[in-house]
């Protein structure tokens, strides 16, 4: 199965897929959408969905998964990551994808198996489980990562539990 | 000049088109997107932004203009409303229209003449400078004609500006 997953923010995007049974997780790609500030944010939004539009064409995954956003300290920037948020959430509706939400929390509980892991040990599991090479610059793309495999490993439990049944 | 309005909502996003020359406004088509609460977001956010590309496509407006989001009292609701704003903008950008931007307040000063306007001044002055027939019943569809109105009279007072230089 292959799964998008999305780290979505209004300056760096990040986005990877992964192809992945559940257990072993293979990469496919990952990136960053990188938009500029000097830009209207009707620009920036318009830039990340067809990055990751391109994304969805280019690499054809079944799901795409996102965070959820909460409102943080600062309340402008989780309306401003809400409205990218809407626009990834779109890119995976329009494509049929399945579409999976999780917080930070269960991101970590799934890639590092403790949720309130730092973001160093989540880039360090990230690796560790899918080997790129070269390895991972993007803090972004590694989250995006993280999160596909989040969604993998839990539609793959999902399935179990079903035909455990 | 024809300007598109968006009032942007989770369960109803108000739309409509007028032609304006700034000072005589005339209504092309105001409608309501209405999204089941049943629906997962990305669905209603796909159903959404099918619904102000259809529009755009049928009325051809020149610009699009929608309310600034704030961080309200629920901020829950708040980031639900934002993800919507998010398509709307992306639907503006992606048709290569000019985009503006209006808080609640600068709305009301437009329209009414008056920040603190109550809904239904916002609804009456709509009707009496479109004089639509029949008469508007979506509260949603009249914000968002408002919103247009505040984005024509706006262009065309920094058209005069610019000639008056």
């Amino acid at each position: 199965m292959r799964v998008l997953g999305i780290d979505c923010g209004t300056e760096r995007t990040g986005y990877g897929v992964i192809e992945s049974d559940g257990q072993r997780h293979r990469i496919l790609t990952a990136g960053v959408v990188r938009t500029s500030a000097k830009s209207p944010m009707e620009a920036r939004l318009l830039e990340i969905f067809r990055k990751l539009r391109e994304v969805i064409r280019e690499y054809g995954p079944a799901a795409g998964a996102v965070e959820e956003v909460f409102s943080a300290a600062n309340a402008k920037t989780a309306l401003k990551l809400a409205q990218v948020r809407g626009v990834a959430l779109l890119a995976i509706a329009e494509a049929g994808l399945d579409c999976g939400a999780y917080s930070p929390l269960e991101v970590k509980m799934s890639v590092v198996g403790y949720g309130r892991a730092e973001k160093s040990q989540v880039q360090l599991m990230v690796h560790s489980l899918l080997r790129p090479e070269p390895a991972i610059r993007s803090e972004d793309a590694c989250d995006a990562l993280a999160v596909a495999i989040c969604h993998a490993t839990r539609m793959a439990a999902a399935r179990r539990w079903e035909n455990a049944e």
